[in-house]
């Protein structure tokens, strides 16, 4: 069951201007489920997009990265299967990612550079591209601008729910949408499943604040459930501009507009990014650990990424058991070398447990197992070394975890 | 159920001279279980012990340390308690461990500095430092040197099974006994559950060569199954030597007779890191991942402790589904940043899954999964661009692995 997460409601999310989206069933691992999903982008689009640095990327990854490059980011179509991550499939894989943008290219009238492939599911089996290419007339006859709900299924694999968001934002005379869809459902660290991230907005901005806007998007949502590195194969955040809003393009994030703009992608993706936690692998709490009183924002992710990885942390939020020990040494081994561990203090939502590194003299199991019963829980744990901060977003470890990841594939 | 291990028969287990060991019921947390150990240590005696990184380490690995610096080793006792870990207590932890060690001195007569105090149990609880006392006297009672049996079921936390092991091999005219007991049961990583380790030899060696021996033992066997610096707040492994054996004493490993103990050492490090391992939390496989054909040791590592740490690898053993393209995705985000995955090959026992980065031809999915059935699997992945390689231990993420931490205090 997810936490505090419902499926959005489709007339909620409003089309993106140049973007139409078509949604197919093409068998690719089992019949009669939506597995593909192209996304038609108008003449003039740009395209920014981050990865995986898994150096196990899977075929389209490497495929995406190479055409964005080739095209300077101009592609034309984004080309999204499930049921079948294309990784670990040595050269065949390529070739089979390459088959597939060029089938896509053909019938679209690109050339095959100008299509970004992606790719989710099980991992080392054979892209059966000739099921993708079969599904392809389908979902290019169903394209349509209000598709965005529709292509949030179609992108799913063990998720329960759709996951998508949308916000409109005034530039200047001119109304901006940022709509968005994601997936994940691997447990809080992506090495755990594929993460995918597709946003579009129509308004005009420079290819290079394009890149510059994805990247700080995903630093702020995406990674805050993550590490860098420690990514599945085939992660990937993509941000499409159709440049059709009749706004003065912006040229830098730091402007007036920019600023807008970025408040309203952020938004966006941090949704997408929280809506994933809490349709995680059998995640029964939302849990936002913050850590302040850094000497910088690096040393609060360790130690927040540290407690938010911790599975006898996580197993304690599923038993609703105030074993906080296990965060104080969750923090103890995060690698902070000089860490005094005689300054730290450790608060669950408005409840003081430690202090000076000890049990504050008036904390009470009962108010600890009275916050770890709730569905949404804070964890603020501050350094008192400094004055940087850092939160990440992570859920529990529960029973229904191991059942969904032994069963996976069957 | 431990992953085939079974509880060792104490006549195997040869008391090293100069070495008693009494256990006792102290009533620590819960009644009638047997939570203290006292080892007393001949005269003479030297002592070298390796502990945990962690930064928040519990109030007693802080005083062992600073007790084995103040005697130059020369210690003469060891207090273990279970129940409490004595770690998250701040300054008066770290006095309730003072005064514990003062308790056992004054019993004995032997300086405080003279005793090195270890504690497992819940974290961030106060130490019953009355109730240690109240049982030192029947622990001492108790000493004698055939109780290694005794002390191993003396440690155990959520350990199903005691652990010990013992060697005895000739040196010169002389046999020299090496014995040993341990305890873990946290599964695979030491942040998990504190690993405590306790050896004793009866060879004669020096203070400088037993600390290089202690620290080479752990990086073959205790360090094989944790990270470093990934560690709980209490762990412990600590070698002593009663110098009673009469051999010419030991400067140097690199010497025959140096070679001869350290093989003894290794081997009864190993077998007592193994069973924590066998009997991790919810185990129901050993698996052994080798990495080889790496630059250098370290990058070996890295890549089988991913591989080693993974809880969708784990769940996929557990399962015993071969969705082996897991393994491949944990190498690529280990943090070898130049991994050429087209070079990669990947066996399980004897079948080959993986070539050249893709599924072997001739691999079919009922061989993994014969292999994946077995209790003892191998993980061998060759990085194929050097010659160093490296193994680690691990096991399997079930069910009971959620169970057990969500109840461990209950």
């Amino acid at each position: 069951m997810p936490v505090n997460l419902s499926a959005p409601d489709p007339s909620s999310l409003h089309p993106v201007p140049g973007v139409r989206i078509g949604v197919a069933m093409a068998g690719i691992r089992k019949a009669n489920r939506r597995d593909l999903v192209v996304f038609e982008l108008v003449a003039g689009s740009s395209v920014a997009a981050v990865f995986t640095q898994n150096r196990f990327c899977a075929a389209p990854v490497q495929l995406s990265r190479r055409h964005l490059m080739d095209t300077a980011g101009a592609a034309r179509a984004l080309l999204i299967n499930t049921g079948n991550a294309n990784a670990g499939t040595g050269s065949d894989g390529l070739a089979r990612a390459r088959r597939s943008c060029a089938a896509l290219a053909g019938l679209m009238g690109l050339q095959p550079e100008q299509v970004l492939p992606f790719s989710t599911g099980v991992i080392m089996e054979t892209l059966p591209v000739e099921r993708i290419e079969a599904g392809l007339p389908a979902a290019l006859s169903a394209l349509q601008a209000s598709a965005w709900g529709e292509a949030a299924l179609g992108i799913m694999t063990t998720d329960t729910l759709p996951k998508a968001a949308s916000r409109q934002v005034q530039i200047g005379a001119y109304t901006i949408t940022v709509t968005g869809i994601s997936k994940g459902a691997g447990m809080i660290r992506p090495n755990m499943a594929t993460m995918l991230g597709f946003m579009a907005t129509d308004a005009a901005i420079s290819p290079a604040a394009l890149q510059a806007l994805v990247k700080d998007a995903a630093d702020q949502s995406f990674n805050r459930i993550s590490i860098d590195g420690d990514t599945s194969t085939n992660d990937a955040f993509v941000l499409v501009s159709s440049q059709q809003a009749g706004n003065v393009p912006i040229q830098s994030l730091a402007s007036a507009d920019g600023q807008l703009l970025r408040a309203a992608v952020v938004a966006v993706a941090q949704h997408l990014a929280q809506a994933i936690v809490r349709d995680g692998e059998g995640a029964t709490k939302f849990i936002t650990v913050q850590v302040q009183g850094g000497r910088d924002e690096a040393e609060c992710r360790l130690a927040a990424y540290a407690i938010a990885h911790s599975p006898l942390v996580k197993t304690a939020f599923f038993a609703s058991d105030p074993n906080l020990g296990r965060i104080l040494a969750a923090v103890g081994y995060a690698g902070i070398l000089d860490l005094d561990q005689g300054l730290i203090d450790l608060h669950l939502d408005d409840v003081h447990v430690v202090t000076q590194g000890g049990r504050h003299p008036q904390y009470r199991e009962e108010d600890g197992k009275r916050v770890m019963q709730q569905s949404e829980i804070k964890v603020c744990v501050d350094l008192h070394r400094g004055s940087a901060q850092s939160t990440v977003w992570t859920c529990d470890l529960s029973h229904d975890y191991v059942s969904i990841n032994a069963d996976y594939r069957s």
